[in-house]
């Protein structure tokens, strides 16, 4: 296909990172693959991150994306949690700039937006446009369907930014 | 030398990373090597954290360390400042981990009292007592010389573990 981009999404997390893949040929959006790293809980904290890193680095050798796009850094009132959500978003972000691939960086509310239509959507709403959007996708779980709402939301940035138009 | 046991130290940070190199012969402890990843200020989040990344990498293969260790996580007010903090551990600590290393993580306060014998010490006395401890090590700069003394408290604590001592 030509001109065709590929766009990785990722939604990272120490538990679960969900990821997934969409081509993008002009302004048509296809599912190209989407899934979910879930390291070892038992395993030491450096251990979860090398899975995360790896299960990435994998995902961009079998699926070749050319973007990548993670959603922005938010602040969690509990500290535990902001800092544990660092080390996850780190070890997802390193292996697509080790492959040379851009990683841009989209508010939750930005993502929402492109997807639903609302900043303010909620879990379920976005699954529902997920599944309409990309009907290919089958029904993916929570973590990929935000992973590949964030592919989405770049593809849509990235159309914005090529024809000028307003946001 | 036999059974020497070399351990990297490090003290992540996305503006400097510190790493320091120390080889520990029974209970004779010898400066191998230190220095800092200054990640470019004006790159990417997801470049910065590949410099990290990447940086200890190389002090891995060029020094071949056994073990690996670091501070724990802490919190700070600033939110951002932790997330942050999160960001650059987990890049320090995916290194490691890939090169099959074990990571070990020590509370600020263990790592104080293993150099200068109390938990509440400042940071020229860290400075001070690396000095004395590892006379060939020069005058590391404050991120070095906090890699070096995480290194010496994962010393103190390997030496405490096998002999069965109290801490």
């Amino acid at each position: 296909m030509m001109n065709e981009i590929r766009i990785l999404g990722l939604d990272p997390g120490l538990v679960k990172t969900g990821w997934g893949v969409v081509a993008m040929s002009g302004s048509r959006l296809v599912h190209v693959a989407h899934g979910v790293i879930a390291p070892n809980e038992k395993a030491s904290l450096a251990e979860r991150l090398l899975t995360v890193f790896e299960g990435v680095c994998r995902v961009i050798e079998e699926h070749a994306p050319h973007e990548a796009a993670i959603e922005e850094t938010f602040m969690i009132s509990n500290g535990v949690s902001t800092l544990k959500l660092g080390h996850a978003r780190a070890a997802a972000m390193i292996a697509p700039a080790q492959a040379g691939l851009s990683v841009a960086e989209y508010a939750a509310k930005v993502v929402k937006k492109a997807v639903v239509g609302t900043g303010s959507a909620d879990k379920d709403q976005v699954a529902f446009m997920i599944a309409r959007l990309l009907p290919t996708a089958g029904a993916p779980t929570a973590d990929a369907a935000d992973a590949l709402a964030v592919a989405i939301a770049h593809a849509h940035a990235r159309k914005v930014r090529r024809f000028g138009a307003a946001a």
